[in-house]
């Protein structure tokens, strides 16, 4: 089967015998989008080594344990615990130490004609959410995430940082509980789709007109410069979430976090079902967030596009 | 009166007008304690000038809102809020953005013969807490605010790092709810302190060994060295208390705080009326962390032994 695979320091479209499955069900893949951190990976960051990707809908074709999944189109969690271990036993498998984690962590991606995942990862995607739209499930599952972590009412004020796909999503979502939701970014095409949704839009220059206004802010940006921002914009005993990493100067005031009781909260994965039903829903708007559909045999040039400034979701299609 | 004041990028013993009360009471000081904050004002890193000192306890002198607490020893809480703004009218006084804080911004300190604070601030101290113990409530109050901010049990696994003042305090306040604390530090001599209440003592050269292990990490060396040690020793999902800033390299990794979902709480004053209970009870000792105590008029080499490495709480006597 074809499969965008990075091996040897090098990003390659490679013929790859279909994966085993190893107890695990085989997904034939509709579709996958391109994720930042499948750049983070190229560019020698994140240390894996095979068919990258982690986000797509897929068709079951095969699957021991669970035969009436069998046909059923699906999305799936990423993370796959070892299932022994202190946290996998106490049913928190996406931090367990052993894990392997879909296109990222000892397993190969979904950049591929085919993948595996335990049934146990399966999520059945309602019939009228498109393959394009089931494809934004994992991100916006991470963006719904926030909601489990921070308290979070019709009043409170939220400043989303960063107006890519992730910023996009958690501001919509965001947005669907509180009437106070701004998104700070720079590019005015962009936050437009979250203005279409009740969020109000902030240029970076003018951020810090609104310092120390915030209840939560959440930094989406995957720059210092945005968790810097979301710093000056939290009140004092005020939350701040990180959605993103970012490389580069990461120098910190310490000073602000502890004199005014801030509080940090890193964040990652989210729950399948809840956003699931947003799509079902069309309660928060993905179809804006595309720009490209390519062929998967046109793997290294989607990611090319991907790359570029301004680029949003990059799918690709096997 | 004599002031212990750092005004021009220069320490000096001065005679100084008594403070004017404006509505306050105004203490005679019976002792004050140096704190690590005293020596980073005098390295110009807070921009304070004035007396400074914020760690004491007096005797109320003149009170025209409070007569019955003229000739009471009291210790008094650092903050003074505009009282008008909406963080002082929702009670955070302490984060009010136009507050004063006692010898350390816009408002003359402890190390005087006299302070005024307003009497709202102060609290009487038990007869059988000696002064030399109640200087302490400040700092012990800090450390007993980590229990309103993190939620400790007797099995949650707790990690402080840092054997110096504030960091013996924390150790020793949290081993009164939890079984397992764990002090990391470098001096065997101070660590015995807390070991001999009931907190376990860990060399930081073998700290690594502990990585991932603890609920909770409790960062109280001030050094990016701590942070970063903090960092490592926190499970996924675990809660990292920033109790004291820190300067230089502060890098830090952004990847272990989003993919572990870690959260890091500021965290800085607290009530001082728990603190004081734990004083009057004997549960904390404070005794052994007492390196000298030497009469206002050597405010200057106090400061000095305060700096020294291996110090631990200077005290000074008008």
């Amino acid at each position: 089967m074809q499969a965008l695979r990075f091996e040897n320091f090098q990003l390659r479209l490679a013929e790859f015998p279909p994966p085993r499955m190893e107890g695990e069900a085989l997904i034939r893949v509709l579709k996958s989008g391109i994720c930042n951190t499948d750049l983070e990976i190229v560019r020698g960051y994140a240390g894996f080594e095979g068919t990258i990707g982690h986000e797509f809908v897929g068709i079951v074709e095969e699957s021991s344990d669970a035969k009436s999944l069998i046909g059923k189109r699906v999305v799936g969690e990423i993370n796959v615990g070892c299932g022994v271990c202190k946290l996998c036993v106490g049913g928190d498998s996406r931090h367990c130490p052993f894990r392997t984690v879909l296109g990222i962590l000892g397993r190969d991606g979904a950049h591929a004609e085919f993948l595996t995942l335990p049934t146990r990862n399966l999520v059945e995607v309602p019939p009228d959410v498109p393959n394009e739209e089931a494809v934004f499930v994992e991100p916006l599952a991470a963006a719904c995430a926030i909601l489990e972590q921070v308290e979070i009412n019709v009043e409170t004020r939220i400043a989303v940082i960063g107006d890519g796909k992730l910023g996009l999503l958690c501001a919509q979502v965001l947005a669907l509980y509180s009437d106070e939701v701004f998104l700070v970014g720079k590019h005015r095409d962009k936050m437009l789709i979250a203005v279409n949704r009740g969020v109000q839009g902030v240029m970076l220059n003018d951020a810090e007109k609104l310092a120390r206004d915030f209840d939560v802010a959440i930094e989406a940006s995957g720059s210092a410069g945005g968790f810097k921002t979301a710093l000056q914009l939290i009140r004092p005993r005020g939350k701040l979430v990180l959605k993103s990493t970012f490389h580069g100067d990461s120098r910190w005031d310490t000073a602000r976090v502890v004199v005014d009781e801030i509080t940090i909260v890193g964040s990652r994965c989210g729950r399948f079902a809840p956003a699931l039903e947003l799509l079902r829903d069309k309660r928060v708007d993905v179809s804006n967030l595309i720009s490209d559909d390519l062929r998967l045999a046109k793997g290294i040039e989607a990611m090319k596009r991907a790359k570029k400034k301004n680029a949003m979701k990059v799918l690709l299609t096997p």
